[in-house]
């Protein structure tokens, strides 16, 4: 029995009649995190409702706030029947992101650790409904958080109305693996968070939710978009070792204990290639405090490389998912879900010292990165917490291939045609062709080792041509550019389908 | 008598005998911020040996790091010399500005806050001298800090020779005024930092100093570079006006406490007409968590408006520098100057909620802004402290006249040609023209509201003419552009000198 409070069984209703209650206009906050934990019913309710009334000639859309990415029963289903006016803070549905480059779709790429405390300074407007995953209902009415826990705190605490999804389909042995800190305030009434190791445990395990605003609970029995699993292929595993190879460099020279420091790596198959190849590197007794909890960090769990991970949220293959429901043993007390404000919180990721690893669509040859916006106008997926982590990090790392499309497009550029991370923040950079260690160097010598030991072999001329004239034609000298050059590629490639003149 | 220990004593020397400790090619940390506090003698001392040995034919150069700007006597006179390879953290010394950007120095561009804790991690190489000026050594060897912090701590702490300045014309009141804090460390070893007000003590009121690393001791008797200061022009007048404003506004809508929340302001003009309006604003017991105390703050201390002012250094002009010294009693229990790792700390200031105000070049329609490379490509100062405040700031302002150069340039663009603060750290733009409140809004929103409220009335249908153009022909409508003109009033500028075609 899912539903151990009494008085909150007589609230299960059908997924129609929850999404009844919400009105055109309203402000929604949805859980889910990364297709972690999102609400599989009454969204799609809400579109065959949005759709209907939009038959009839009515108008009908929300405003929706979410943890980060969620999955096609929401984003996608929602965004199809052009329900939505206004969405923050991720987005990684290929629906809602057609929507959002046509103009229809207004979108707010926010940092993730900033959402809750922004949407408690109020200046986001009130938060009508609050629709939210859980596992289950503790006897006390406090609420068992899901395979992510995002924003669902601040949902709760500050949603007029709560519609709850009780997902059968999540493991029961989820319960006391989260930890939900509630000493967040307002500023003057702000104070250290007391989170000074990745395990430590600093709040309770549960979800509070006032039972009076719980308007209506649906069951549901449906899985987490979870995406398969590919191994790394011959790219992301050069990446990874040049990532490698770099981290042991500096244990080396004693710059990072034998154990590193918390790891932070973006979702993806890069990251999974850098998290394979730990599993044969000589370090030991890693951590990891991260946004999300992927497949390559139960085989370091395993293996005993990684004595904990701390997270957000899930985001694993249906195989990986299966092995955790089915041994939750094995990694109970090797696991923390934490809220995001945490999970990706400046104060802890700079206390802590995280090597943060994420991914990127472009870099220039100063090292500015563009991670969001394909050709500087089209919108990928958003920042997410990649700037929660470069910022504060103890050594900030961007990974990707040299190329895209088919090399079509070159990730290193004369300038990005829109910045996410400035050069302050990007202190290595790594693509399969090798690895740029930019700390200390100003931009020209960056520039230098960028192009020499990143780009691919097809660009690398061509920018060492744009480079070698910007020394001369610039108008300054401490990040030579030539500006009518300086987004040429760009152009070329909206223009001809390729950088390659 | 400003050496108080004994031992001490006998190692005052000459400033011409302590330059030539100093060797080719050492890594040389000096005392500075905002013109104030750093060493007067010895760097003028090492720039005529830098001379005398340039013209004997050789080399000699050393890598330089301070605090922030310092004075002509010191980044002036080496520049001028010829004498720095490498520089960093910021500069605002307008000979050192030519060498960078004719590309003869390299300069490494950082966010003040992790100065400290990147010297620290030892990226940077070691640290052969410290050249630090203190008010005056106590019986104990421990070391009273002059009129900045900065980064002495850490200097001293690294440093392998130590040359220090005692500096007769500083103030002994200041005696008492600092707080040091010497609980930071490596992660991870790193602890919450116990501020929860602006007027939190943590620390002690000296320096730390090993007496065995004390090679030479210098007597100077100059003045800090203490710029004047001019009252408000209209320009900045109307810009305080609509922050003023903005900021009542917040107060009234219950989103800003009636004594606000503590506020940082850059230095400058526009700062200090802020802070003159303040005096006659109906906020009360307002405090300060900043970088710099400057002229606009002294005022609104002597009215009881402000309780305290916390940063890392004074800014004043002469007249303020008198008044403070002549009447220290005063100001006494209401200044407090820290390390500029705890100033800027972004822990802190994300608990605090500081209210941001820093100044800018030029900000694009999507509120990107660029403060530091005029054009692209020329460095002007440096970022500075403005991304510590910006991205963990409460509200985020940034500030600017809407134009430059008589009218030559706009200060709102298509496209930022470099960004230092991306659109999520960028919550208000302010210029002389209105105030654009981003918080919240789409990309598009934010250039209509950018356009409309903040361009001046020459380049607003310029660019309105772009942003209607770019819905059309843009790659993607999330932030549309037209990648061949994004940069053309830089390219226009350089070329014609006007942004105006």
């Amino acid at each position: 029995m899912r539903i151990r409070h009494a008085g909150l069984r007589s609230r299960v209703t059908s997924a129609e009649d929850a999404a009844a209650i919400i009105r055109n206009g309203d402000t929604v906050g949805m859980s889910g995190f990364t297709g972690s934990g999102y609400p599989k019913a009454v969204p799609l309710a809400l579109a065959d409702r949005i759709v209907a009334e939009h038959g009839a000639g009515n108008p009908f859309k929300v405003r929706m706030w979410t943890g980060a990415s969620t999955g096609p029963e929401l984003d996608g289903a929602l965004a199809k029947a052009d329900g939505i006016d206004f969405r923050l803070p991720y987005n990684s549905d290929p629906i809602a992101r057609d929507r959002i480059n046509r103009g229809e779709m207004k979108y707010f790429d926010m940092h993730l650790s900033q959402v809750a405390p922004m949407a408690w300074q109020g200046f986001l407007g009130d938060l009508d409904v609050a629709v939210v995953e859980i596992v289950g209902i503790r006897e006390d009415g406090s609420l068992i958080p899901s395979s992510s826990v995002g924003n669902n705190k601040t949902w709760l605490d500050r949603a007029k109305k709560v519609i709850l999804e009780v997902n059968g389909w999540q493991s029961e042995a989820l319960e006391g693996m989260h930890d939900i800190y509630y000493g967040t305030a307002l500023p003057p009434e702000r104070v250290p968070i007391p989170l000074v190791r990745p395990d430590d445990r600093i709040g309770q395990d549960t979800l509070r939710c006032d039972p009076d605003k719980i308007v209506a609970i649906v069951e549901t029995d449906k899985p987490d978009r979870n995406a398969p699993f590919s191994p790394p292929d011959a790219t992301a595993s050069a990446i990874a070792g040049h990532i490698l190879e770099f981290l042991g460099h500096e244990v080396r020279m004693g710059r990072l204990p034998a154990s590193l420091l918390p790891i932070q790596s973006g979702v993806g198959n890069i990251a999974n290639a850098v998290l394979s190849g730990l599993v044969d590197s000589p370090f030991e007794r890693l951590t990891s405090y991260t946004e999300v909890i992927q497949d390559g960090m139960l085989d370091l769990l395993d293996e005993g490389k990684l004595t904990m991970a701390s997270a957000t949220a899930f985001s694993l293959s249906p195989e990986a998912a299966e092995r955790i429901n089915a041994e939750m043993h094995r990694y109970r007390g090797k696991m923390i879900l934490r809220p995001q404000e945490i999970s990706n919180h400046p104060e802890i990721v700079r206390r802590l010292g995280c090597i943060a690893m994420n991914g990127l669509i472009e870099a220039d040859i100063y090292g500015a990165v563009n991670s969001t916006h394909v050709m500087g106008s089209r919108i990928q997926n958003g920042i997410g917490g990649s700037g929660d982590f470069a910022r504060n990090a103890y050594i900030s790392i961007f990974m990707t291939p040299s190329t895209a499309k088919n090399g079509a497009i070159s990730a290193i550029v004369p300038q990005a045609s829109h910045v996410d991370h400035i050069s302050q923040d990007v202190q290595v950079i790594v693509t399969e062709q090798g690895l740029a260690d930019l700390r200390g160097l100003s931009p020209r010598e960056k520039a230098q080792t960028i192009i020499a030991n990143c780009a691919h072999p097809t660009y690398r001329p061509m920018l060492e041509d744009y480079y070698a004239r910007a020394q001369t034609e610039s108008f300054g000298l401490q990040s030579p550019s030539i500006l009518s050059e300086a987004l040429s590629w760009h152009d070329r490639f909206v223009k001809t389908g390729t950088m390659m003149p």
